[in-house]
């Protein structure tokens, strides 16, 4: 087993101790890409990507249960690799395989509903135990203390809960100085990484949105979650949590039977599957009362997560704070393809916070009210979507664990992303191009790449319109939490704004040769239609320019018949047109060009996720010394690249720490001066704890020329002597990764004192 | 007369036209800073700054007066060096200062108020004949057509109206590729010039805030607009607008006479003075109805201006989008001093987005819905606003508007800050060196020095707790408009939030020699207290610990007496203490520091009011052809900082051109590439308009060895030839200001072809 391997593996159990506990911890993570399950639920039966697997919704598939399932990837190239393992492993498996064939045979041959949920309802308990011996099998070595990390980020404020001196709000964060910081620079690596590279169009939209936009993108309908109330307090429940926790309580109780103990076990399993009636039954049949009053609880209610508001005075225009940024990009389609000159394809990159109301938000920055997404929408013509810098990153490997691995009761599995396209398995060269990226944006800043995987998206999951999505998601003590989504969104969002407003959200391309097309249009008799129609006859002719194809024919068909035709206008009104009024023109005309919906492929980051992903992915404690903790942040991104720190309070020292302070200024890279009375190695593990990777110490031998001073390594904790005159170009290469840490021991002597905490 | 200021002139002659057309365009330009304005309508009787000037709330200095006053500044300096135009000046002068001299006279004796106002009335008249005269008097050259950069700025996307689509919504606009891309800089370019070079802490904070914290802050009473309703159509008008509109037409009116024109006049020189009843009293006399429907007006009704929105699922947390962002601060600001080991001054900085429901917004970016803001909360001791970089700045050169200026018709002065401080015109080091470093840094953008200036508020501006406050103002064709706020607020914000709940948000310093205090303290006799009060005994000693020196003083008092103190708890509740369950017992103690509030002082950017001026101050069409306008907008911010123009579409051309876009982009420098079909002269029109500052052209010299393309300037058109291989380096050190253009013509040979648009 490789280190690294292992490293993962240790990360893995220490972090989650218990597959229970994670499940615990889990159940309330929701999907990111929100606007998928918008979809999703309008939707009735959907095809998705590998060709061996046909899949309608239904209860399968959770998002607890995937959860679970998922904790195997990391596990899985150990696993695998030890055979000895892989046979206990192997009867498990094909129970799993089995049950999961018995329910593609059920669904293929259209069975009842009833039988297809039974038959799921025990895949479930088989992928279960499957993934519980699994993780039995993996050794746990070291603790990841959540706890700890969580003082430490507190304490140093690098973020912490809003408002706290008025009692806090729940699920709303405020960036100190290290956290925000940190985000800038994500965000500013983000933007080279992206927008530059790809010299995509940025944007920066409105968050409030009226009510129409969000109407056409699905949101008013269906972006709710299910809540109860107490009757008597108001206080409300998210009516999944709810009823998890009521029938967890369940079962611990002294006198539950086994047959309780199952009964609820299944219900949990099944949750995520369950409608608003038959959450509504499982409240009655258990009767689950107000956990924190006791009192009664009223029924389901759905609720929008929207935040309302009134846009200008009148009361009259309802508005919502976005759910996210990417409607703010397809509502200004045309201008964006006018700006690029009507070619595509081309990518629009939107930073910005969105509002989510959630009913009751937890897991610190995971969950959150308010949150910064940094969102892509690629446009291209639906034909073609291969890629010109595909090549570039066909030989990145990924971790990939198919929809189709996932029914099998298989693991994720390792492939370039060029395989993977080549095989069909991703759907295209662009959401193939963007998920290597993807992946490479995320080690950049420091994810662990044993911690990393794309998750495709199940058939119950997906869109319909969606021809394939992958989600990147990231192992954390919470358990593996989508940061990224990358889905391939066909033409759905245009299409919705379009039908919505009546504009052609469209683009052109030139016909391979010149087409005749024949041209039916209504004529017409103006004054005729005046002498009738008087007043109404502007909004008729305006109604008649509308007229589809087919209402052509139907004019065409009454008059022909010497009948009228009765045309109903948008306010209501009809009124009867006979041929002395209007008559119907055929003619042929020659196009050039053809117009399409353009697809989108669009990569969406919840850039708080990746930070929290982050930060406990960089988190460490010193060997032997478990109070002295830090975050390995890489320089790229550290919040502060270099910190001054004089040896004394020694007058003397304070010109070179100004100097030095001037000159990494003007190198624009942001430092630290602690010149505080504590040791220099309390000060150095200050500076730790806010992950700054560089220290320049100023000491006696700093006065004396040639004038010197030492450079430390946060991570490895050495020290090399060197001038004054070259430490800030070397901490300039260092922060900008133009040089490593390694080469500077190369160049410099080391320096081996001072490390002290005396 | 300078070139510069001849310029001055022109631009604001242009830009303006007629001083009527300024008032009619600026009267609704609101204040930036209306904390001020908070603030200010609780206060009674103010002092200010200056010590010649006392002042108090009165309806003098209205916005609209006080910005066709301001226009004057600009013009000053022309003036005042023509001995010609200033002897046509010298007795309306005159005329201004006598009545500015009766107007004190009459306060300083306590006047009755009707006779202050008429004074005051009288004292605008002559004000306006005076600045009328003054405007004639400077010379038009050219005009500013603010019609056509807009239709650039629509047509090339730099920002348009938000939601287009769906029929739009007023006051909230989109930033489109270029708009974005120019705002992203100057931000970037804010972080380096304020936060990373006085290494402030930067914070990033929620939007959402409940009611409580703005409660605190004076918001939720006083951040309103008056406004009246159409009582059949429910259609609202902002107050003061709709009377400004009503009785200018009544004025035009063929049938007014002179005594109405006077009389209308007059009321609308008054207008912003006037308070709600006096509104509705005009309402009233000249039966202002609906300007839409002709129908009744309901009474002024006051409209908060923020957006009010439910927090949770409950309906119970009400919350509000901020209106401002400096609220984040001052919550967090313990956190922050802990942050900073306690250490005073530190100054905390946030870039952000507010929000505020206009009730009728218009002049595009200046007054707008929903908006980014940049501020930075500079803490300090009270007694010590001295600055260590202060003689950085010492020498720079402002324009200062005073507030004792503004009052006796006296222009608008140049003085280094320096100066201004040491004769305490600007009240202390730390706020003059923000003063100093906003003029920095608009200069860096690319704001016209002589469009810029400094306006002290007066007395009825500025809030009560306030020391001093300039705001930096750019001239632009919506006239004077104020982009940052700079102010001295004393300890008010962390004194509300302190008084609101009870957390002591104060910093502690250390006694120049330790201190011998009295102490007096409450002793429970907690065995007492829990048999007489059972329960309640926590809450009543919970309660002793927080009474005032005053009440212990009480205590004493009474028990001493024989009597019984009666204790009221926060919930109401009283009770009856007497010797036998209390004490009082006095100490001294050695203290060695003493807690104090610290002061603020606070520089407020209005991005998008910045952004506007700038592209304003930048926008220019070619000597002969009107029809090519563009943006001299500099390098350092301008959107993109160069284009590659193939020289047509030869295939050869390609790999230049490929290799160009990536060494540009290694360089990170962003660029576009423009290989449509269009002649280079047209091309180099097309970037212009969008800024690029910098093309380098591909042509059939590019192909041969040593291969060299051409580089043009957008400014001067100027093009030089040089090697491939230098291009990317010398657009590096242009964009980074490292290099000028005219340094590039010195060392590489001029360039003279292509520029056509055949």
């Amino acid at each position: 087993m490789s280190l690294q391997l292992l490293k993962a593996l240790t990360y893995l159990r220490g972090a989650s101790g218990l597959l229970s506990q994670i499940q615990r911890n889990t159940a309330h993570i929701k999907t990111w890409s929100w606007r998928e399950k918008i979809a999703n639920q309008a939707q009735t039966k959907v095809f998705f990507g590998t060709s061996s697997c046909i899949w309608s919704t239904t209860s399968w598939g959770s998002k607890k249960q995937k959860r679970s399932v998922q904790l195997r990837s990391a596990t899985a190239d150990f696993i695998m690799s030890n055979p000895e393992i892989e046979q206990q492993l192997a009867p498990l498996r094909e129970r799993v395989q089995e049950q999961g064939n018995l329910v593609r045979e059920l669904k293929a041959k259209g069975a009842a509903e009833l039988d297809v949920k039974k038959a799921v309802a025990e895949l479930k308990v088989r992928k279960k135990a499957l993934e519980e011996k699994e993780l039995a099998l993996t050794p746990s070595v070291v603790s990841f203390d959540r706890a700890k990390m969580e003082d430490l980020l507190k304490r140093r404020f690098f973020y912490d809960q809003s408002f706290a001196i008025y009692g806090g709000i729940t699920g709303q964060y405020d960036f100190g100085p290290m956290g925000c910081a940190l985000k800038s620079n994500i965000l500013a690596l983000w933007r080279q990484f992206f927008s530059l590279e790809e010299q995509m169009l940025e944007v920066d939209c409105s968050m409030l949105t009226p009510e129409p936009v969000l109407k056409a993108s699905g949101h008013v309908e269906r972006f709710a979650d299910l809540m109860v109330k107490d009757v008597k307090t108001g206080e409300c429940f998210r009516l999944d949590h709810l009823i998890k926790q009521a029938l967890e309580k369940l079962c611990k109780a002294k006198d539950a039977t086994a047959a309780l103990q199952a009964e609820c076990e299944d219900i949990i399993i099944k949750l995520d599957g369950l409608n608003k009636q038959e959450l509504s039954d499982v409240l009655a049949k258990y009767q689950i009362k107000s956990p924190l009053t006791g009192n009664d609880l009223t029924e389901p209610i759905e609720f929008n997560l929207m935040f309302a508001t009134q846009i200008g005075p009148t009361g009259l225009v309802k508005g919502f704070l976005r759910p996210e940024t990417a409607q703010g990009i397809f509502v200004n389609f045309k201008r964006l393809l006018e700006f690029n000159q009507g070619r595509l394809p081309f990518a629009v990159a939107q930073i910005g916070n969105s509002f989510r109301n959630e009913i009751s938000p937890r897991s610190g920055l995971i969950r959150v009210r308010e949150f910064t997404m940094a969102e892509i929408e690629h446009f291209c013509d639906p034909v073609l979507k291969d890629h010109p810098k595909f090549k570039n990153v066909a030989s990145e490997k990924l971790t990939l664990y198919s929809a189709c691995n996932q029914m099998d009761g298989k693991s994720a599995q390792q492939s370039t992303i060029g395989e993977a396209v080549a095989s069909k398995l991703v759907a295209n060269e662009t959401l193939g191009y963007y998920m290597a990226r993807i992946q490479q944006f995320l080690h950049a800043i420091g994810i662990k790449p044993e911690c990393l995987r794309f998750r495709q998206h199940m058939g119950n999951e997906m869109a319909h319109y969606a021809c394939d999505c992958w989600d990147a998601e990231i192992l954390t003590s919470y358990g593996w939490v989508e940061c990224v989504g990358c889905a391939d969104r066909s033409a759905y969002d245009l299409s919705q704004h379009s039908a919505a407003t009546g504009v052609r959200l469209v683009a052109e391309k030139r016909l391979p040769a010149p087409k005749t097309v024949e041209v039916s249009e209504i004529v017409p008799n103006k004054q005729a239609l005046g002498k009738t129609f008087k007043k109404d006859a502007k909004a008729i002719t305006e109604a008649l320019a509308k007229l589809s194809l087919d209402d052509i024919k139907s004019v065409e068909t009454q008059l022909s018949a010497g009948g009228q035709y009765k045309l109903t206008l948008s306010d209501g009104a009809t009124h009867e047109l006979g041929a002395e009024t209007i008559g119907v023109k055929h003619s042929t005309k020659t196009v050039h060009v053809e117009e399409f919906i353009p697809s989108v492929v669009e990569p969406s980051f919840g850039i708080g996720r990746i930070m929290y992903a982050l930060l406990e992915h960089s988190f460490q404690c010193r060997d032997g010394d478990e109070q002295r903790c830090y975050f390995t942040l890489p320089p790229l991104v550290a919040p502060l690249k270099c910190s001054i720190l004089p040896l004394s309070n020694n007058a003397e020292f304070q010109p070179y720490t100004q100097q030095l302070s001037a000159s990494l200024t003007k190198a624009e890279l942001s430092h630290k001066v602690d010149d505080s009375s504590g040791s220099i190695g309390r000060r150095y593990a200050r500076t730790d704890e806010i992950a700054i990777p560089y220290g320049i110490t100023v000491d006696f031998d700093t006065l004396k020329e040639p004038h010197t001073v030492t450079l430390r390594d946060r991570n490895t904790m050495k020290q090399v002597r060197l001038g004054l005159d070259v430490v800030v170009g070397v901490v300039k290469d260092l922060a900008t990764a133009r040089l490593t840490w390694t080469q500077v021991l190369e160049q410099y002597p080391a320096f081996e004192q001072q490390e002290t905490t005396k």
